[in-house]
């Protein structure tokens, strides 16, 4: 029969005859291949009998070949393993040219691998990085299925740019060279595939409400998109957004919510992703020996995500933010590149980052914003000034969530969405949902490639997402 | 304690004080409230004192206006539910006026639906629907990661146009009216924010091959999109694929793991959507009770699944299907529009109805197509004509799955490509999967919008899906 190397590694099989497929990591001795097929980070030692084996096909024993093993499942002789394979015969299934092959096992730069994205999940890094990945998005989907959320597909192509969350994607066939014009020399949308001019989605946010007011609780796991000319390692053109939106539930319940999304979503790497994770702690270990002891992490990758599986968030409003940051050192000694000097300041990722790494020490949650500096749809508080948005930062991350209470009242929204030039006619049927049995309503957006740059411990967004598309960069 | 209509009416609480929030589906003789918030089908009775009730607020319970209610659950006096709510009083959350509410307890046609995709969900049939399309989406999740497959989000703008599965949408942000130009006249792509000539994607699979070859089983599950001009009750411009691709399989490997998959996530809902499922059932009796008997199903909703969950999908290779409609009254009599003659012909939706529906009634799986009427890189037989392609064919739907073994063989492929004008530099990371350990992989697509229709027993595509995009319609 023929097993994967996660199941001959993993449950106690009784030692047989197996057959196996996979590829060769190393071989070494002409006698040891370390085989591995992507079930398990952990590679299956098989041994060959070389006199017992064509010198043809032993040469053939590459990094990175395709073999079909047919052996014993036998107790190991080594240390590290319990079980091994006797091989009794091995097939070339696919043969990987040592002059050629590009991942040798010794250590690639991310940047090389970025060029073979194709390939870089034959290496242990991210294999582990996508299979962590994988897990996280499946505890994502339990989560809401657990917790009676439905599962909405909110549209990719937009006819909306009401959002303003960004810049956006045009999408269209209509002749890129000569596209039909109008009488005013402004290109005929009208002749475009759906009769007017078209993006790529920034959230599905507005949609996934019009589903929360009636179906109560749910959420959207999508891609969406930002045309931002950000050539950082913490932007992508294109990533994956989970957005829930509930019903009946104000800003409090969505910081209960978002806290407990998350601790349940990251405990359960913790609980089924053990090996991964612990080599990935090894290899950020490794890394940061590299660096000055200063900027060395004060905690390895496990413990970073057990500290908030087990610790609450800090919630504190905005306005308490700004009274720790005016007196806070670095702003007194003018460090911040940006001072903050009174309430209505928009926070950067320095003030962020030092709330969270410096003060505070555990994820923050600040909510209570000024209005001004917030989206039209946030729900206005009774102070007239600020609205009950939150986000929710992360050490090393920065924010990781960004969430509101929506306004649910027709005549304010109104008022809103007027100030900021938002045409009505764009969005009627949201402002239906504030027309036709409008309740308080909440909901968040987080940032899937944050959160698995968070459990990987992966400092470049590039490499936490297959095949990234950033500026100047659509390969694959 | 605030609770959902879902826990008051299935878990089997004391009766209590309790609290809830939803929206008014009827309330009739100025005492009973049917009241749902979307966590199940089904509303709860909350039972007005009208006289000891304010007749202004009573005024304001109209269908669809959003109320919280504060009362006791009891048993109920009336039949169909074992418990009710006793109102000690009503707060109005959102008013819904009579004269504009546009979903009233009527019947409304789903095109009049369609125009109001936002409220839709408000109706029972649409609310079942989508609660399915939530629940068969989460099945599929869990049938994977139970089978140890990896989720893989392939890229969605995509600079390779190789794919040739039909037309596809430019992604750009080029100015749309005056791009800039090469020297010969063509639009400069260079300049865009790719750098090159980017489109939205038609699949996922090569990209999902690429991570089969070292993960070993993977998955997609993900938007994606064709710029064709069908206005058929079947096709939609963006709609939502779920493709696995997994090493060392083969055909047969790949028709089993295409019929163990869909049975699983068809039982699933079985399992977990049996009063959504039935109303469905019913909506659609009642639907056929306007049809001329021969135009009714032979078997109801439930039972169609069920037939699909419990019987074997018959395996037919081309060729006997190809005889078989040879044989068929509707070919000799020339009933078909597409007279079959010879081997080799495409088989139209007309013949695959024939089989399917008439000649085998199940699910079938026609396999070894010609190989040129198939796709590039589909694994030649050893005949030389054929592929290892295999699409599956479901009743009352059509092609539901289309999948193959991958040609893993270096210089066929290379061969191939170069017939069909496929430019080997576009491919090159495609081709290097066949340099390096290549193996045997398969894999196949299955349109989600399809399974939906099949599982709710809808008609039009355009009514499985919150917010369909189709030529000349991109709201929301």
């Amino acid at each position: 029969m023929t097993y994967s190397v996660s199941q001959l590694l993993k449950q106690d099989l009784p030692l047989q005859p197996i057959e196996i497929n996979g590829w060769v990591r190393t071989f070494r001795a002409n006698r040891f291949i370390a085989l591995n097929d992507g079930s398990t980070l952990n590679n299956i030692q098989c041994v060959v009998d070389f006199e017992q084996t064509d010198a043809a096909i032993l040469k053939r024993i590459t990094t990175g070949a395709a073999v079909h093993i047919e052996g014993e499942l036998v107790e190991s002789q080594g240390k590290g393993q319990k079980v091994e394979i006797k091989v009794n015969s091995i097939a070339i299934l696919g043969d990987s040219h040592p002059d050629d092959y590009p991942i040798q096992p010794k250590k690639h730069s991310f940047e090389f691998l970025r060029e073979n994205a194709h390939l870089r999940t034959r290496t242990n890094t991210f294999s582990a990085v996508m299979r962590l990945r994988s897990s996280l998005s499946f505890a994502i989907h339990k989560y809401f299925n657990d917790n009676g959320f439905y599962h909405v597909h909110t549209p990719i192509i937009t006819g909306s740019d009401a959002e303003g969350a960004g810049e956006m994607f045009r999408v269209s066939n209509l002749d890129a060279k000569n596209p039909p014009l109008n009488k005013d020399g402004s290109v005929n949308y009208k002749e475009d595939f759906f009769g007017k001019e078209t993006n790529l989605t920034v959230s599905g946010q507005l949609e996934a409400e019009s589903y929360a007011m009636s179906l109560g609780k749910v959420y959207t796991f999508g891609p969406t998109f930002r045309a931002e000319n950000s050539n950082t390692s913490r932007h992508l053109a294109e990533f994956w957004m989970i957005e829930p939106e509930v019903a009946f539930m104000d800003l409090a319940g969505n910081m209960d919510l978002a806290e407990a999304f998350m601790k349940s979503v990251l405990n359960y790497v913790l609980e089924h992703n053990r090996e991964d994770l612990e080599f990935l702690e090894q290899r950020l270990l490794d890394e940061e020996k590299t660096k000055p002891a200063a900027d060395r992490s004060e905690m390895s990758l496990i413990d970073k995500i057990k500290f908030v599986v087990d610790n609450n968030f800090k919630r504190v409003s905005y306005t308490e933010a700004i009274d720790i940051l005016k007196d806070s050192k670095p702003n007194k000694k003018k460090k911040f590149k940006y001072i903050i000097e009174e309430w209505g300041a928009d926070l950067q990722s320095e003030h962020e980052r030092f709330l969270v790494e410096k003060h505070f020490k555990c994820p923050v949650i600040l909510f209570d914003y000024p209005a001004n500096i917030k989206a039209f749809y946030m729900r206005l508080n009774e102070d007239g000034k600020t609205v009950r948005a939150m986000d929710i930062l992360f050490p090393g991350i920065g924010e990781m969530v960004g969430g509101s209470q929506r306004e649910e009242r027709l005549e304010v929204l109104k008022e809103k969405m007027k100030a900021l030039d938002i045409d009505e006619k764009e969005l009627w049927w949201y402002l239906d949902l504030r027309k036709y049995g409008t309740a308080v309503h909440s909901g968040f957006g987080l940032g899937f490639e944050r959160l698995v740059m968070f459990a990987t411990g992966m400092g470049n967004i590039r490499d936490v997402i297959p095949f990234p598309r950033t500026p100047q960069n659509a390969d694959f």
